[in-house]
Order: C-alpha cells, then sequence, then structure tokens
C-alpha cells in the first residue's frame, strides 16, 4: 500500500511548430474546447472535463513531449511521492503554483525508465461542456483517457508503477517466453491510465482521448477526410482486442500520435484478474485480425528532461521481438 | 397507366413571421443548408440535395403553406398534368419560368381534396454537400422525403392519387369496418412521398426530411435542448409501426410539424402488397406503444388557394373515429 | 475518512412469481447472460461481469426485494462494517459462507433509512462474455451500474452514506427551499452506486444496469415490442438531464422497474463539485423536457427484513412536494 | 426509352462446396434469414425483402456463379428482352416456371460483355422480417443491393446496359485520358444495381447487401472475430468515396467477395448528373484514404455459360492501368 493516492492521468504537453496548423486539427477537425489560447501556447479540454484542460500545445521548434501530467488527491501526496522518488535516488524538482499557468504546485521527477512525470493536485476549473451538445464536433472529445509509451524494460516499469506507485493492471501482452512485452496498468477505474510497452525508449508512444462512442470515432473520419486530414489517419478505425475498445490512431501535423478510444471497462474491482495475451495473438491488437502499420511500431516522440530541457537519452528494447510474427 | 411521370416530392413553402427566429431553429439547430437568403425569404436544402432547395420560409403574418411542390421528369409532363386537371374540372394556373426564384415553370393546381399542388421539372442546382462532413451539425438533414396530409374524405384523396396520378400505395391504416382511415402514397421508391390521414382538411399535418440514421435524431434532441427548443420535440423520438421508420416530431417556432424521419424501405417491386393496419393497433403509430399526444391528432396548418392567395376551405372528416381507441 | 473500502453496488435479488416468465424477459429479450439456474432461483450476469451474478430471480409469491448487495475490498472490510453499524445501534447478521449461492460471507445490516444492505468481498467467478460479440442481444446489458430507493428522509440517507459509509455525491436535485430532494452518490467513479429520491420508504426504486451506447437502447426496445413486451416499457428513451446519460426505464413481469443506463461520465476526481438541479427544472429528470409519468413517481417495491423476513415498514416523506410542479 | 421495364437486381446463384460451413457464415454469423433449405441448397433473403430469396447456395465443387438474377415489371418485359438479344445476335434461353425453385419464367442470356444474367418478374412470397426485431443478428442484412463485374471494357458494357437496357449512371471512375474505368448503374434508386469494373472478365467482383447503419457493419466484424471469422474480412470497414456508403468487403468461405453496404443516397432525378472520379483520387474508394489491398484487385469469380453449364470465358482488360497510382 502506498501513502499517496494518484487519482489519473490528467494532462500533456506537446511542443508544436504552429499553432495556428494544430488548432485546426485539434479544434476544427477533432472538436477539443479551447480554454485559452496565448501567443506562446493553446489550452484544450474535452466535453466533460471541468477543469482548465487537459492537452497543452506549446510553440516550440523542438518536437518533443514534456512530463507527463498525474492528478492525485491532495498536497500531501505530492510530498510524499518526492519521499518515495528521492528514496529511490531519482530526480524531482518542485513548481510552485504560478509557475505553470492554471496549475498549482506541482513535482517533477523522472521514473525508472528515465521517463518524466508531473503531480500535481490542482489545476484552475473550467465550464463543463457536456451538456452542450450544440458545440459538439468531429470526434466529440470528451476526455484524457491514457498515455502509452515505449521503454526498454517494461517489467522494470511494470513494477514501479504496480509497486511503488499503487497501479493495477488490467491487461498485458507476453511472449512465447512469458516475459512481460507490454502492460495496461490503471488508478482510476478504467483499463490504463498508463501502458507500457517493448521498444526504444523511453518515448511517447501516443495519448489517448476517449469518445461517447463508436459513430464519434466513424464520424471523425468522415470530418478528417472533408477538411483533407485523410492523411492523418495512421491505424483504424478498428476494435481493440485488448481493453475491447473501438480506436482510431491519427497523427497530429507535427507526428504526435493521438488515439480515438471509446468503450472499454470497468475496472473497480481489486480481485480483477488481469487479462493476458499472446503476443502473437493476430487480435490482440485488432480484434478483427487487422495488421497494425510498420509507422505504428516504430515512431514515437522524444521527452524533455525536467532540469537540462534537453531531450532525453533513450536505451533498444531489452525484448529482441519488436513485433507480432504475423507483421513482420 | 398515366401518361406522364411524377417524380416525387421535392419542396413545400411555409409562410414564417420572422426569419431570423426560423433561420436559428432550420440552420442552428436542425443542420439545414442554407442556399440562400433574401430580405423575403430563405431557401434551405439538405445535405445530399443537388437542387437549390426543398424548403423555403417565407416572411409573411400568415400562418400557412404554399402549394406542395412536385418534380416531374419532363416539360411535357407539366402539359399533360394540366390536361389531367382540367378534364377533372379542377383549377390550374402557370407560373412561367422566372415567376418563382430558382424555378421553372410550373403548374399549379387544386386536387381533389382541394389541396393547392405545383408541379414543375426544373430547379436551379446546387452544390451537393454529402461529402462535407465538417458541416453536418443538429439533425444533419439529408433531404426531403415526404408530405402529410389530413383529408375530410381519404378514400377519395387515395383514389385520386393512385388512379389518376400514378401514386403507388406502400401501407395503409384500416377501420374495424374496412375503411380506409390513412394511407401512405409513393412516386419514388421509399413509403412515401405523400400521406394522407383521416381529419378536418385538407390541411397539411407535416413535412418529412429524412435523416442518415437514428443516431442524428438524438443527437438532435440534444442539440434542441442545449440550445433551448426542449419545447419543440413534440412526439418522439421512437419507432414506427407504419414505415419502420425512427421519427421525431418537432413542433417550428411558428407551429409548424417537422418531422425527422430514418430508415424506412426500398418500394421498388410493383409486386409489393400494401401493409394494412389496424387503427387501434398500439404498435401501428409507435411500434413501442407510446400513445401521441393529443396535438398531433389536432393542430394542422391551413393552405392557401393558388389564386386568391387565401385560405383554402376545410370540411371536417368522413370518418367518425379521429384516434386510436387507445388514445382517446 | 472510513476504514473501510465499499467498492461498488455488485448485485440485487428480487423474488418473482414465474421463472419462465423472468427467464423470457431478462434473458431472451434484455439479453442477461445465464449463470445458472435452479429450481429455486436463476443467477444473471452483463457480458463484462467477471462474478457469477448481478442479479438473482428467486422464486417467491411475495413481491419483495432482498438487501441491496455491496462488494467490498477484503474481509476485513467486513468486520470494520458491522463495528459501524452496530456502534449506531443498527441491525446487523452475518451468513457464512455456503449460506448463499456462490457468495462468500456475508454482512446483513439494515441502514439508517431501515434500508436492507448486505455487504461481501468475494463471489465465485464467471466467464467474462465482453468479446463474445456472437452472444450479445437485446440491450446487450454489459453490468449492473447503480440502485435507486426512495426513502422518507433524503437528507439523513445522504448523510450516512457520505459521512458514514464514504461515499461521494456527483449530483443531487435541491427544492427552492434548498433541501435536498433526491441525491446521487458513488463509490465507484460513476455517477452513481446508489441514489435516493423522497418518497415513500425505504422502498427500491428500481436497479440500472449499464449499455454499451444509446442503439443498444434503441434496439432493445425494438426487441421489446417484437416479443410482445411494448407494455413493458414505462418511461423513454431518452436522455437524463442528471447524469446525462441515455436511459430507458422497464417493468419487469412481476412489476420491478429496470432502468436501461447508458454513458454517464468518469467521476475520479476529489474536487468534482457536485452539480444541483432544481427539482423544478423541466430538463432535470428528461433532458429534452419530456414528463414522467405519475407511475414513476408512485410505484416502488418493498424491501424485506434481514432477520424476520417480513416487509420493512415504510415511511411518508418528508418533504412535501412529491413531484416536479410542471408534472402535477 | 426501352420498351421494358427492368426493376432491380434480385437475386444471386452461388456455387458453394458445403453447405453446412456456408449457412454458418451467412445465416450465424452476417444473419441472413433462411427460407428454406434442401439436400441441394440453401435459400436466403435479408430482413426486409418479402421474396424467397436473394441469394442461392448451390452445392457444387466447381467455384463458379450463376446468371445474375435481375427482376423485370411483367411477364411482356421478357418477351421484350429476349426481341432486344436476340437483335444483338446475342445468346437467349428460357427456363419456364417450376424449372427454378419458387422462381417463375425465366429468360437467360449473355449479354455484350459475354455475362450471364437472367430476367424474371415472379418468384413465391416470403413473411417480411423487418418487424421481427428478435431475429436482427450479425450484419442484419435487410436486401440485395447490388451486383459488380469485371469486365475487359467497361466503355461497351456502359453503353450496352445505359442505351439498350436503360439504366443510369450515378457515379464513374475515368483515367487521366478520359476513359471511363468504372461505372455505377442503376434501375432502382439507389446508387447502383450494376457495376463495371475495369478488369479481366466477364467475372463477379462481389455481390452488395444492403444494411440499415454503419454500427451494423462495426457490430458484425465483432461477430464474425468472435466467430473465428476474422481472415474472412478483407477491406474495411470504411467509407467509399464513390457513392458514400460504408461498406466492409468479405471472403465467403469458397471465397465469393460480399459487401455489406450501408448509406447512399436517392437516385430518383432524371436530371443527376452522373459524378466523376478520378482513378488516383485516393478519396475515390475509401474516403478516409485507405488503400484496398491487392486481392481486392486482382481475384474474382468466374460465371457458368447460360447453355454449356462451363466457366465464361475471359478477356483481359482494356485499359492497361490496373489500379490507382497510389496503390502501385
Amino acid at each position: 500500500m502506498t501513502d499517496f493516492n494518484i487519482i489519473r492521468v490528467a494532462r500533456t504537453v506537446l511542443n508544436v511548430k504552429d499553432l495556428d496548423r494544430s488548432r485546426k486539427f485539434y479544434v476544427d477537425a477533432l472538436g477539443f474546447i479551447e480554454t485559452e489560447r496565448t501567443d506562446e501556447a493553446i489550452y484544450l479540454r474535452g466535453l466533460e472535463e471541468h477543469t482548465h484542460h487537459s492537452l497543452v500545445l506549446k510553440k516550440s521548434e523542438q518536437y518533443s513531449v514534456h512530463a507527463l501530467g498525474y492528478k492525485v488527491a491532495s498536497n500531501e501526496d505530492l510530498d510524499r511521492l518526492q519521499a518515495l522518488f528521492q528514496s529511490k535516488g531519482l530526480k524531482t524538482k518542485w513548481m510552485e503554483e504560478g509557475t505553470q499557468h492554471a496549475l498549482g504546485r506541482a513535482l517533477l521527477v523522472h521514473d525508472i525508465s528515465g521517463m518524466p512525470l508531473e503531480f500535481f493536485c490542482k489545476m484552475d476549473a473550467a465550464e463543463r461542456m457536456l451538456q452542450r451538445y450544440d458545440l459538439y464536433k468531429g470526434a466529440r472529445i470528451q476526455r484524457i483517457d491514457h498515455v502509452n509509451c515505449s521503454v526498454p524494460d517494461v517489467e522494470k516499469a511494470y513494477s514501479f508503477f504496480v509497486n511503488e506507485l499503487g497501479f493495477a493492471c488490467s491487461e498485458y501482452t507476453a511472449t512465447d517466453q512469458d516475459r512481460i512485452w507490454a502492460a495496461w496498468l490503471h488508478r482510476k477505474q478504467t483499463v490504463h491510465d498508463q501502458a507500457f510497452m517493448n521498444g526504444e525508449g523511453p518515448c511517447l508512444h501516443h495519448i489517448g482521448f476517449w469518445l461517447p462512442d463508436p459513430m464519434a470515432i466513424i464520424h471523425c473520419c468522415d470530418v478528417l477526410a472533408s477538411l483533407g486530414y485523410a492523411a492523418s489517419i495512421e491505424r483504424g478505425p478498428g476494435r481493440h482486442g485488448l481493453s475491447n475498445a473501438f480506436f482510431l490512431y491519427l497523427r497530429d501535423p507535427d507526428g504526435y500520435r493521438i488515439e480515438l478510444y471509446s468503450g472499454d471497462y470497468l475496472t473497480s474491482d481489486p480481485d480483477f484478474k488481469p487479462i493476458r495475451w499472446d503476443l502473437n495473438d493476430p487480435r490482440r491488437q485488432t480484434f478483427w485480425g487487422t495488421k497494425a502499420p510498420d509507422s505504428w511500431f516504430n515512431e514515437t516522440a522524444p521527452f524533455l528532461d525536467i532540469e537540462t530541457g534537453d531531450p532525453v537519452g533513450t536505451a533498444p528494447p531489452t525484448l529482441e521481438q519488436k513485433k507480432p510474427e504475423f507483421i513482420i
């Protein structure tokens, strides 16, 4: 048992080259609500979110991702988290309230894989638009759901998140040698807040946003094509075997991968037994057997160091098999 | 066999008091495409329509409906139709091309029930927006589908439309005495272009517009409520027993009844046997057994005489039973 | 902070007169999975449930409801719950493992309103059918979602559940005098596990089951009508203002009210501010303004005493207003 | 103007090796209604069809397709069609009523491309299951929609169908040299009854069946995967640019290609201008830009000669370009 309470993944911050270009994609095509825009950044939220933002697009020439933001229950949880990370010899850094727009005091750290994380318990409130159906458009983005990262050693990352941070595992992928190749870990009662997959890393593979139903994804494909974004569709739509969600993977104008995600299941029960999938099961990724393209396996985005602001160094994956056999 | 070819119901023209107020309802909430707006009128079309309009809203203080517009295959069909109406001693009147905005030469008549009809074969073209999914909103109105009128003598109207105008009957409602209480008649290959029901008339009961799927109706209810139009929802959503369509009935700001309609079936086959429904079958109107409100049976809109421009006189219904028994 | 961890509402047990008649309704029409059937009872679960059942139908001539079943995290939680209930002078009773089919040790109690509750941490496992799409039918019931009870003093029930049992409030209804008329309380991260509304009680108003999307509800209406169950539809389908869920209320063959429920929102955040609705807001119950029928306000089911097995006595509601003004 | 009236494509007859294997696919997975089964054949229809069948599966070792069946308005139309085919020097053959199960008198012919066609005006009636929602499953197949054939000379086939048989063109694909590479032709008021594409032929490319909405296709994918048919999914689901329909292509157990198809548009108007698509427009086939697999371009099924029962000889395509450039 941990002595702190991490609630859920709560925000991501991406560097983008052209704010106008990104705004067209995220607001006009995908249907994010724009909370605020400055010369430096755009702050976006989903229709059911009651907080200032879950996605920040920062103007920058450098393709990279800031620390992944997790919400905790209380201010004290932040101090206890710092104690944990320091006890493991991991870097930590405070950002006092007011340093980051709309955000309270935040603890920045690097985790066991070198991945930058941020913890906070307070964000400015924003009007919830869930019943402003007149504003629904594109994918009808409802809320942030999860982040998925490639790391060199999934078992190490798994162990740290489950044993030290108090995450639970809903589903995982194993190799023929019974090594964990990928894992879906959650704090909130959905399939995941954080997934890890075997690969060069730590890198961000994608951010997942939750939609109300599969038709929102179909409509989003139609809207994207109407607006000239057909080439942004990388994979799907389809049904995941793992998680059972209906999904679509997009590449935004800078190349970041966004997953539109709908319809997993409740993971409230402590006695829920994690579901095991064989890496080579063709129904694992897409239940209907469709293969993911090479780019989906090979392309990720680099993280930034919480202290230097430089890209975090990466290492090659521990497990040899890089893709399911039927893809190779 | 007729010697002319009526294609389908193609437009309706409604008098409305306040063009701005109507525009908010039809364009902002229901999602019609506005082709053109003048000081006198708004011209609206659905997403798949390749013609200038299917609905005209004319500024006027007088709550009433102009002649129902039917498209025919050729100019010659108009002359042959005139011959038919004249041979029956019914009023006819020509409106030459250019008289009505965006419309070719039109023949106006009164039918056997005194109901004003308009026939034309030519309308200005407009860009089809079917694949402009970025413009989809509200109910995603696709095209005009049908008109439904209350008339004093349904059997007389039925006989005129089927025997003289060449319509086919898809479904009908019969009383216990086996009299036709209502009928669904079509030229295009859907359940109807024109329906008649027993009532004071001739009056317009409603205009039906076709939507791509039931979820467009659910979303429209949500949008209407978000925009403060909840009171405009008169009946539904529900599944019709008769026609099998998923439906919603609305009252527009002037009180005209609009049906959103989706999912009937193909009526291409000449050997299709009209489906009989008993007036008192609770699944006839709403397959789920839900009762229609009194207003749905009692309130209609008056027509205008093609010559005088005054309201067309009405007569009480021939058949005594005014509603299904379980409603009374 | 409580010293126990209630996970979620997990099962309900209803007395029914005719098991075959009930089976047709719940399995053939609604699409529940039948885990097991004996001469005395039918055990049902939803498609995503990994436990033996969430609904038990017990053969009995007596129209009444057994203790509402809540799952807790551990066996120790049961002892701590007993301590709490005893400290309040409330009745408690143990049912040892094996006493109830497929269930571990259970603590039965009466709560502050006299309502019978049952707590347990263990139930036999069952195969999860979430990806057996070939078995989906009717309403595609996914899992139990909530119970709703009428009680004479909602504020007292609210206070007990929030302050003593550790529930959080997501939304509530207030009268003009700012008294709590109804409340939606949750342990799992959805809008509710337990709702209370002002009325004669304690009585069961309805049990809610979660479905994957609104179309499952539409299809269920169609299936119900096809199978002759149209009269079982009491209210809806529609969108709730409160909770934002898409809903349908049914009356089962014995008269118990079942809600099909889909699409509320995540309630993970401790800083989520409960949403206040005015009792007389026409969008509160049905966002589209549709009125609930009288039966929905007036008819409920009695509970059974955990010791005597007799019906629990009821008291009239504390707050005078029994319905929204626009209904009266 | 023709002196006969072809109504629509109405049935196809496929040879299959194993009736039980085919039944599992078409009835259990896709949801066809089985009208009748003999030792030699299975007769299938969709939920809205009021006729005995639209698909016949005949037991045979020979992978091949019988004459494509078109319904005409009257018995006289058959004689007039014979006159036309004979005047063109094309083979014709009568099958008197009773020769083919459930079918009236039929005229068999080879068309200008050598493709076998069958015309009839009478088929036994069958109960329409449109409102038997309790029987809906899998893809909820509603009715036969179209056939698509590859022919060596699309312009010749186009000209014969449009000028001699009275079909209308809704959409077509042209090469950079403005040659017709593919064409969508209809008699009933949908996008097509008959499509032609440039290829070795005459061969059957696929049969299309109409479904009520896109979710029926998504659910069908899920059901197929649940039942072990994931490998049967060849292409999609997706949105067609051409026709705007939502689609899925399957390969049945013998290898025949079946399209599930939903949501094109009304083609009632004689002044509708055929829509031109450039062969190399990436949105033409799949509006979202997804590429079709090679098998979709290369694999078809042979036809049988109406007289000899042997496979019809084929010829290579006239136009050199075999696929869109971005596929090659």
